[in-house]
């Protein structure tokens, strides 16, 4: 597996390489940068930084970002890290370029769609990053999975499940009817979990079920795990 | 106690009693979204949702916030929830009124500070949470502070204040030498752990000392603070 700048899009590239992104393959937040990155049809040039062998937690990462964490974006002599940043960043920088991923004109949708990124980081993040990382990292690196960390966080996870399905009843996406950063940072744990028995906490639940295939197949969203293959 | 209303301001008050917030006096999100109102000389109309006695999980208020939590913002009728996401909608909607809590125009400096905010969420927020829980919240409702608890979180937010300690050897604030959003979001759990043995943990580093004492000092964080008096 490489991670592959974009070449071959079919519109002219704004910053051709002018992004230098430090991920790896099977970081979950690179993947959340890589898929705003497509989204707008920007390229980048990938940086490998070895999670495998502890390379994040070395000094000379550490000097890159002193949290020992991928991603990091680097524009010119901007150095941001936290992938939802880098994500707001690039779309705040690019608001008329590719997918529009926020209402930047009109507060109040502006404000809901902040409202529902939170609502990703604080309710939906940790009981499925926990998740994900017994049931796909942990095997990954030869770990075995906690299975009664994983009986106790699964309720968890519904609880939030459920809110989002009484949400997405009334509207397409999470913040709306326009898919936004809030549903897209959604992405790498699920992408994980459906390969999981966790999978099935998101197909009993018909709205939610309809989102994430939807959310799924966004073409930029392959093109980001196709980024890992 | 009562959360009141802002009265006697210097200056005109922009939206007398337009804004509803549901919160609690000692709820640290509550005081975060109240610190914002303060810094831009915005009034509010205070609604008590007592969570002492489980209001917060009673049908009444999920048909509100169906995650049970406080504050939630009322703005005719829209309806926020999530403190972060509150705080950054009252900042969009009043840019150039009161304290100036983000650089809207220069979108590099926006990505610092938006950095830090996600740094405050997923790095400092989850080990403060937990500390401030165990001294502070618990005590108060007649729970015992678990010192296990304590010891084994509390160098998990040393870690984090190592990071912000050589980050204030550069600059006065978190995201530059300007007070933003970045460092407002601190303040609530800072608020409580300077009143626990934690509060060492912040004098022993003079750069993240200083900053303390000069967020703390804000003079609308304090009327933030008396509003729970």
């Amino acid at each position: 597996m490489m991670m592959m700048s974009i070449s071959n899009e079919p519109f002219a590239l704004a910053h051709k390489e002018e992004y230098k992104i430090y991920g790896f393959p099977y970081s979950a937040s690179t993947w959340r940068v890589l898929a705003v990155l497509h989204e707008k049809g920007l390229s980048y040039y990938p940086i490998t930084v070895n999670l495998r062998t502890g390379e994040q937690k070395k000094p000379s990462f550490l000097s890159i970002n002193p949290f020992g964490q991928v991603p990091v974006l680097l524009d010119g002599h901007l150095k941001l890290t936290e992938s939802r940043a880098i994500s707001l960043y690039i779309e705040n920088t690019h608001r008329s370029r590719g997918s529009k991923l926020l209402n930047h004109k009109n507060y109040k949708k502006m404000g809901i769609e902040t409202m529902w990124m939170y609502i990703e980081s604080f309710e939906f993040d940790p009981p499925a990053t926990t998740l994900t990382f017994e049931q796909a990292i942990k095997p990954m690196t030869g770990l075995k999975t906690d299975y009664k960390v994983v009986n106790e966080t699964e309720p968890q996870l519904e609880k939030v499940l459920d809110i989002y399905e009484e949400r997405l009843k009334i509207s397409r996406f999470l913040a709306g009817n326009r898919f936004t950063l809030a549903d897209l940072f959604h992405l790498p744990n699920i992408e994980y979990l459906m390969n999981t028995t966790t999978k099935r906490l998101f197909e009993n639940r018909p709205n939610v079920h309809r989102w994430v295939a939807k959310i799924m197949a966004r073409p930029a969203w392959r093109k980001a795990c196709d980024a890992n293959a």
